[in-house]
């Protein structure tokens, strides 16, 4: 049961309790999340079970982006002032409330949907006072050298609306006029990846261009295919998007209630459910306080994921791996104490800084290094580790300041002493947990979306959430002539079956082994040698965001030697009262699988004993928690595989009509980024086997 | 002249006009920032210019607290439709604005201003139904040891809300009854410094207790005593509002039209004066399409300045510095093309890790290494640079993958190739730069207020901004009897005079120095001898985030050799279609004097230059541009003071009944910290002084 609101929270939870049941036909009982208080429900409608085109998204954008951004400038602006207006306001919302859930008549021709990418549907303002930034630059404007050589300046000056308008309509700007064109005709012809891979070809995208690079698949190509997609995790419901825009029918068998798969945000009123486990979550209904218990952080490479982003309109708020003011503890070092991050970092690179100062001093390097390349290796030492004038370490402000001022304040004042070397040799940190941030899937700039990871499911749901069929579980996985049978138990529990062209199958590994099937035994060989990580997490709700208010930490994340692995601190609703924070993150095997057998209130009292070293009077602080073992959890039995490219590879070659995605089968295990590949290098190989081609 | 925005916009724009001039009494000329449709505004009549009560801003908070957790959840949610909805919204956004803009009485006895900080003001959603975390843990519930040793635990048990309740009352909860009923004491008795201070002495704040140390005035103690205060710049500010809680009448007098100082945001339709020089801001008028042109990121560990954005409610996001996709340039080397941070930092630690491992191998540390601090030394450097079996360092994935695709995709693909060592040894970003953000203020995790640095100062001018007197500017700085005399130039251009006991004068000193006054030698020796930086920023507004698409890039900082050092990629907007770009952040003498010497157009041109080369094509990029040279801004003659702790010491002392305050008299030269906690002390020294302590 959802506790009792205030007014304001009771007319925002009109929308956010239909909301938050994104599935169309929810059928069947739900393993993996359910919402208890279903009877609250099913007397009304909600606008968006009735309706699922674009043109009304589009609206909805336009209306959520004038709504936030009014609000934001009143809350940035603040020039209001009302006594009563409080009640006057829970009055308009209510207002605005009851227009937003009026259901009109739909246009017949809804405009293209393309132009409601988000940013897109945002209002234009007319720009046309806007000069080229060359315009403003007086007599002599400066010329690039690469426009130069591209076209004539004058032509460039009127760049501005012009281009973008002409580019909007499928036409081209001023910029680039020779490559435009040439790719004009490409997408004219043969559609948008191959725009995009003409561009790849002409170095056009740079390093790391943003894109979707969806497959191949001209408009009308499917048409008259028809595919069964097993599993409406992300990986499935990125297949079902991409094929039937091609023209594809496509049919989503989902075992449980809901979209989404591993990619699950938990919020107060959420039932959690593993096997013998059920979970209440108690968060208080904040924006705020959620926990992602699968994917959480989206680096900035993985251009797949943050493309639909950037196409959905999902708002993106920095995830902060790295933060110097968050803690290391070993139980067994410094006491038992934890280690504030900048001091151990500070001083691990002092120490290897003095100790090569100090070999190469000795000319130990000599064959290696010239005499010039010895100096500038020592100047960059030096800056590098912090270094005094004798290129001994003896500590710099780069770990803080002694007492309460971490910074300089007034006056200097006395920087932190030097951790003692041989501690820091034996902390278990010392190795790689220090270098984390370093690892390329973990390398800032990482994201989150704001209000949650589900955010991604939820917009994937908006677009192919109608061709999913919930709580129908996968029994047998057949051939039939030159297609797939899938025999499937349905939410009435009738057993069914649906036959197709060709089948993609994003089913976990640990599930899919199990199920019976008509695989080449190459391939089943390679589903049993995929291992899955027993993957746990813990959240807590605090009642006061002491992190921050006690030692300075936005985010980022603590590590220590004990089974929980890590604490993350919340990046997002700094300085409110309240936050989620969480209290294990583990994948490795020991600590996983004793995490996995304990009860939930077990869990929670361990994960909180195991934190109270880093934070003295943790237990105190929290108000409530969960947890989630994904290998407990029915039709999942694992968190991601472990690295193992043969199998991998022998699943991406298919096996006749059968066709297999998700994160397993590709080089990023453990990552949506994989995920989505995997649907679309599946979606084109099924459309290159039915094409001819 | 702003241009014709949509119906919203205008509506929003309402707000907005008159909240942007955040002056109560603009008087004469501003030759720092004049926003030009002056016209326009003049007859009418802005609500928040009359009246500055604590009441209506708790309100206000509420208010924009429930509009954006409202928008919040549409946007996240979206369950809404309706093809008018838009007029619909319209028509209520202007029924909202009205009442906003209604002007009520206000009750005779506001609340408790305490109860109003941001959070406290959002009404506190019932949360009985809420039990502590113990409460839930079944039979055994898990205490902590610090718990245990404090209180019963049933006494624990029915913390939650009681607790919360009685502590917002001033009484004490369940938790730590015997410390809280200590500090109630000192708080009542001595004020809420004296009980940080306890808390500080009690070790119950932590390393970096988060807190706004005001100076310890209590209420009242200021009463009958009349401060002038030299400069409204955020220290100014600080020091008028923590004054006038205590009962100084306070007289802030100003040279320009606008409170700030160097904390400038710039926004369209700004008006940006340099000494003979004046520039349109012509960014659209969108909330992320701003410019901070002075302070742009807030460290966690600035608790000063963080402690007020928690207190005044400003929301904050984070700004990221260390961006792994961001580029190092440096003209000379690897054909003077950008190298990706990620490469150059992964191949940096490689080559060192190898060095030094190599040398520990050929035995050159023995005496200064056991066999087993060896043994941890190597395991760490292969960490720590991702070093083959052999301890060779020959390229990690960490550095990426070649070609289009960071990041493994399907498959692994090849890893980027090593950089050359000689290349890289030789290259000016070797040193200092690679190490940027192990600096203590440019550590992770780091922060901007969203929509602009100014919000600080708008929560500043909210408070205290009717004790300031706009366009006034000190002419002399006397002593007198035992108090002052400031004469000055008002608005109307008379010369006036005011007198009062004490003044606290944050003039910076490149102003300073030259204003007759009556200042002890050695003081007047210690303002001469501070010498400011000649800080340059340039901004441009692209039409297309070309950073993120083409590269990857969000957020950051590229670093080149050329003068304008830096480019800053926005930490804000992201995947929307435009944004502003930092194009050069420059600090160093040359550089800055070079670029300080050009007209705004030349700026623009040879910054557009300059950054070329990290992104070709970058000039056809931009809309727009503006340029601010600190040195050329009347009433500032620099950016900061380059460090000179005697002068500063020096300063900090007073001079009688003149103190002296800003970043220029502290340890932080360049921060508002700085800024602000010497404003805590010249209050404070002032108080001292005045009470006879
Ligand atoms: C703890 C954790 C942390 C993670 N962190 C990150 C991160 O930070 N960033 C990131 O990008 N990724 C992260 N991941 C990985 C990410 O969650 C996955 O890569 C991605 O969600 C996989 O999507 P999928 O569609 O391939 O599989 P799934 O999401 O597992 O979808 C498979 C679907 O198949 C359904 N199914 C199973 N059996 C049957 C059956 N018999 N019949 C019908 N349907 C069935 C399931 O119910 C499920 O909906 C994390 C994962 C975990 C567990
Ligand atoms: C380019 C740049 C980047 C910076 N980056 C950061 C950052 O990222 N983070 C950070 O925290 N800080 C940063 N700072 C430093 C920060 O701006 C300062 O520390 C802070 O704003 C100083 O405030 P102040 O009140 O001491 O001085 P100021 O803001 O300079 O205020 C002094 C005031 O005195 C007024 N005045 C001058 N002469 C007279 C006169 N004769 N009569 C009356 N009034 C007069 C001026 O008009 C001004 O309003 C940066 C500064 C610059 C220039």
């Amino acid at each position: 049961m959802r506790r009792s609101p205030g007014r304001a929270a009771r007319a925002a939870g009109r929308v956010r309790d239909c909301e938050r049941r994104p599935m169309p036909r929810p059928c069947g009982a739900d393993p993996g999340l359910r919402r208890p208080p279903l009877a609250r429900h099913r007397g009304r409608q909600c606008p968006r079970h009735e309706t699922h085109d674009r043109f009304r998204r589009s609206l909805v954008a336009r209306i959520a982006g004038r709504v936030r951004r009014f609000a934001g400038s009143i809350a940035r602006r603040r020039c209001v002032s009302h006594a009563g207006l409080d009640k006057k306001l829970v009055l308009i919302v209510n207002k605005l409330m009851s227009i937003l859930q009026e259901t009109p008549e739909l246009p017949a021709n809804p405009p293209n949907p393309v132009d409601r990418a988000w940013g897109k549907a945002h209002p234009r303002i007319a720009t046309g006072m806007h000069r080229p930034v060359t315009a403003m630059l007086g007599t002599a404007p400066y010329t690039s050298p690469r426009d130069a050589a591209r076209k004539p300046r004058d032509q460039c000056d009127d760049g501005g609306d012009l281009g973008r308008e002409n580019e909007r309509e499928g036409g081209f700007g001023m910029h680039k006029p020779t490559r435009r064109t040439l790719l004009s005709s490409i997408g004219a012809t043969a559609g948008s990846a191959a725009v995009y891979r003409t561009m790849d070809a002409l170095g056009m995208l740079g390093p790391g261009a943003a894109h979707v690079a969806t497959p191949d698949l001209a408009p009308g190509s499917g048409e008259g295919g028809h595919v069964v997609i097993l599993g409406a995790g992300v990986s499935g419901l990125a297949a079902a998007r991409e094929m039937s825009k091609a023209g594809w029918r496509c049919t989503v068998l989902e075992a449980t209630n809901r979209p989404g798969g591993r990619n699950l945000t938990a919020r107060g009123g959420d039932v959690l459910a593993e096997r013998g486990m059920r979970q209440e979550v108690c968060f208080d209904p904040e924006d705020h306080l959620y926990a992602n218990l699968g994917p959480a952080r989206i680096p900035y490479h993985h251009r797949t994921v943050l493309g639909y982003c950037k196409e959905f309109g999902i708002d993106l708020e920095v995830f902060t791996n790295d933060n110097r003011a968050a803690l290391f503890h070993d139980s067994t070092r410094f006491g038992g104490r934890p280690v504030v991050a900048r001091r151990v970092l500070t001083d691990m690179r002092g120490y290897v800084a003095e100790l090569l100062a100090k070999a190469i001093d000795r000319g130990s390097l000599d064959a290696k290094l010239t005499s010039d390349d010895k100096e500038r290796v020592r100047a960059m030492l030096t800056s590098f580790g912090g270094l005094k004038e004798d290129r001994g370490y003896a500590g710099t402000n780069r770990a803080g300041y002694q007492g309460a001022t971490v910074h300089a304040g007034l006056q200097a004042g006395d920087v932190e002493e030097v951790l003692d070397f041989s501690e820091l040799l034996g902390a278990d940190f010392w190795q790689y947990k220090l270098h984390f941030s370093h690892f390329l899937n973990q390398n800032p700039t990482l994201f989150q979306p704001v209000g949650g990871m589900d955010a991604i499911v939820r917009a994937f749901a908006e677009r192919a959430g109608h061709l999913v069929q919930y709580g129908c579980v996968v029994l047998q996985i057949r051939r039939q002539d030159r297609g797939v049978r899938i025999v499937y138990r349905d939410p009435g529990g009738a057993e069914r079956a649906v036959s197709a062209d060709f089948a993609i199958c994003t089913i976990p590994a640990p599930v899919l082994k199990d199920i019976p099937n008509d695989f080449s035994s190459e391939t089943q060989t390679a589903i049993e040698s995929l291992e899955f990580v027993e993957a746990v997490k813990v959240a807590f709700q605090a009642r006061r965001r002491f992190w921050e208010d006690d030692s300075a930490i936005y985010g980022g994340i603590s590590w220590t030697d004990s089974d929980i692995t890590q604490i993350w601190y919340p990046c997002n609703g700094y300085h409110r009262p309240k936050g989620v924070l969480v209290g294990a993150y583990i994948w490795s095997s020991g600590p996983g699988q004793r995490y996995s057998a304990m009860s939930g209130p077990e869990r929670l009292r361990a994960a909180l004993a195991e934190g109270e070293p880093l934070h003295p009077g943790y237990a105190g602080e929290m108000e409530c928690g969960i947890s989630r073992a994904w290998l407990n959890v029915p039709f999942q039995n694992g968190g991601w595989p472990r690295t193992n490219p043969d199998a991998a590879a022998t699943l991406r070659e298919g096996d006749g009509p059968f066709h297999f995605a998700g994160d397993q089968v590709t080089a990023l295990p453990g990552w949506q980024e994989g995920a989505l590949l995997a649907a679309h290098a599946a979606a084109g190989a099924i459309h290159r086997q039915f094409t001819g081609r």
